[in-house]
């Protein structure tokens, strides 16, 4: 079961690695041309693994999308780069992170890889909507602890919402990631980013005049 | 040509009303099921048109999924509702835009039906680009405009930029409609696009007390 539900289990070093570069191979075909036109011959091919290989890891298409989806949220928590990011909990912390996409030329290319993998999955009759849903959540709890914490910190005044504020900076991170896409030109996610956060900053405790 | 490539040309008011059923049935499948899932089978079906028929407006699949595209842009704009929606012009008619939205349940389902359909049709290799994007211009150009119109009649500060305040709206009704869709809860939505206009309500002109 372990094996057969696709989950690393009980896996030696050696599968782990192997399971990984099936996963990094699906997840950067899925981005480029979809769920949809990513076969098991591709993953294969570019995972250099054999079918049966392929197969032992995850033995269908909707264990395989599941595990990319899992993947594809850890790199839009910032898991995957090194060194990790760190929490989102200050002023700072959130310009870094607008700052790391609005100067990263891929974004022009395939959007947000996990919000553009969950629009498409959406549609399809997989049956993973659980795990997009999970993926969000666990991004939300990012943006909703670093905002938790500027509070008590007093970074923020009483009346922000931690909840809220979260709905704002993640979807101005989607929508902006889609615009720019289709736009092939970083400024609609820019602006979007940095409003947001000009928004975040409007509820900072204003400082008592020295 | 004017057949040939999807457009309405000089067809006969008989002709047109063939092309927007078939147009309308293509826009329902690809909302509920992809572009992949959709094939001539089930538009033709839904339509209730012949064969012949489907490939006399449309001869080949791009050229339904760019006149889709062209419709989906359309309805975003509220060009399809009756009445047809009147400009974004004032605080009260974005947030009766707004509330369009979020107190209709159908946006729990597809996400937006123009950037869930944006989304996937730029994975795939149909050559539609630039039909997203002047989708998506069409639709900055009614938010840059009604702002406009709130600055020239100073309703908004100087300092208030209409086409940076655009993306704004644009990416949290994007980022929301995703968000709220994953979560099948419309609160995300709620919260980023109340958000997002009390941003642009923060560009107010300040009234001199009475």
């Amino acid at each position: 079961m372990a094996i057969a539900d696709g989950r690393p289990g009980r896996l030696t070093p050696r599968g782990l690695a192997t399971r990984e570069r099936i996963l990094e191979a699906a997840a950067d075909l899925i981005y480029a041309h979809g769920v949809h036109a990513t076969n098991n011959e591709l993953v294969r091919k570019a995972a250099g693994v054999s079918g049966s290989q392929l197969s032992h890891y995850f033995p269908d298409k909707e264990s395989l999308v599941r595990a990319v989806i899992s993947w594809r949220a850890d790199s839009m928590m910032g898991l995957r780069d090194s060194p990790p990011r760190g929490p989102l909990d200050s002023f700072e912390a959130l310009r870094a992170w607008a700052d790391s996409y609005v100067q990263n030329a891929k974004v022009l290319e395939g959007g947000c890889s996990f919000g553009s993998l969950a629009s498409e999955i959406m549609k399809t009759d997989l049956d993973v909507h659980d795990e997009i849903a999970a993926g969000f959540d666990r991004w939300r709890e990012v943006f909703r602890s670093g905002l938790q914490a500027m509070r008590d910190r007093h970074d923020l005044r009483r009346g922000a919402d931690p909840d809220r504020l979260a709905s704002v900076l993640m979807a101005a991170f989607q929508g902006g990631m889609l615009l720019t896409q289709a736009a092939r030109d970083v400024t609609p996610l820019r602006e979007a980013l940095y409003e947001a956060i000009a928004h975040v900053e409007s509820y900072a405790r204003r400082r008592t005049p020295a």
